[in-house]
């Protein structure tokens, strides 16, 4: 038997094939992890995946799906690394897929430099406000804003951990791709792939995804779009296909 | 009359509102151009326009339909120069457009510094190759590769020519997404609006739209998809009424 604590739920993650333990006031995964999981290449048969800032684990636990290889998850808040822990082992994953309680910025130190074939990550999103503004819940505040990690933290590490010619993925506004290019030049991560997600067509795009290869020679692709709402607010059958696997 | 040299036409452009020379042996013009001159943010009542690297003149054309400002064309080709002079005769457009034979390069020189509220470009698209596999055809090898004009040129005569706060478009290669970012921003041009234009829905894009401001502060939209050709290999309606206004 799971525990689930609070109001935490079991819910489904790619149809009925996983379940994921989520709190309605503590974290749910976003379409944004899931289309970010989906979108990263994976070597299928092995490899050593790293997914930094993890939250419930939504990415390690999609990931084990597209690959036979290993996945460490990473996850700063002990309640969130907790519900990554209990899904893994609600799903018997833990043989594929483990979880650390830490800081990404301590884990080329603690793991090794250059040792990962793919890291991702869903970083929070948004600069850190004024205090007063912050989100009053903790949990979401540290997940949402850039409080115990910078969008240049993330990148940073995410280059120490991939080895050369590896793939680094990760999930933003659109409004930052100027900046992530940037940091990712800086830290030897050279951009190959984006796409950007636009929540209907004739909207502007709200989601962006962005695969680098480190030390790689420059040369990048615009992927074709992901729409994710038809004109009846229904997902598009491109979405469907990600979040339920081919029907 | 007008008068046409060689194989030129006087085609269509915008439906029956404009003509416009081309010639296939020397210079068409794409769909670029005209994405490029709808896409870019214009004063509708008055303002001072540039066009570089004008070609025929198919964009200085364009924007004369949406904007009752004065627009200047630079192109370097005689050739071209001289169809883009007769079909602004032809349009009875020389009030407020005209053309000049000459270098961009020059042209803040010529015109002044930060004189311009909008400046346009639909710069040569490839590095300039190995002299054996250069197009033979020399009109569309200067249109075609940096020759004459490196995006790097462009981009500083651009930032040059325009006023603080103006506006520069420029339509590319989305692999050359990354140079163009890193360019505009070491002359100051701050990119605020970019649209990718994909082949087909699934596709991955094959240009891009760019529109920066002079000293402006960085804050990135990515507009609406746009797709070129539905299933049916037909213009979807969102080209059609670009191409051909409103039906």
């Amino acid at each position: 038997m799971i525990e689930l604590i609070g109001d935490e739920r079991l819910d489904f993650l790619l149809a009925e094939e996983l379940r994921i333990i989520q709190s309605p006031s503590v974290f749910a995964f976003s379409l944004d992890a899931v289309l970010l999981a989906k979108f990263v290449y994976v070597p299928i048969q092995k490899g050593k995946l790293i997914d930094l800032c993890s939250g419930n684990g939504v990415i390690p636990l999609f990931l084990s799906t597209r690959t036979k290889g290993s996945v460490i998850g990473v996850e700063i808040q002990d309640r969130l690394y907790s519900m990554a822990v209990r899904s893994i082992q609600y799903n018997q994953l833990d043989e594929r897929i483990s979880m650390i309680h830490g800081d990404i910025k301590e884990m080329p130190k603690r793991l090794g430099y250059g040792k990962f074939d793919i890291v991702t990550c869903n970083p929070p999103y948004f600069p850190t406000p004024a205090k007063k503004e912050i989100n009053e819940n903790e949990h979401l505040a540290i997940a949402r804003h850039e409080i115990l990690c910078t969008l240049e933290d993330a990148i940073k590490a995410s280059s120490q951990l991939v080895k050369q010619g590896g793939k680094v993925a990760f999930v933003h506004r659109p409004g930052r791709l100027i900046d992530i290019i940037e940091l990712m030049r800086r830290y030897r991560l050279e951009p190959k792939r984006v796409q950007f997600v636009y929540p209907k067509q004739g909207k502007e795009a709200n989601t962006l995804l962005i695969e680098a290869v480190k030390d790689g020679s420059p040369d990048l692709k615009i992927e074709n779009p992901l729409i994710v709402y038809n004109e009846e607010n229904e997902y598009t059958p491109e979405i469907r296909e990600i979040l339920y696997g081919k029907e």
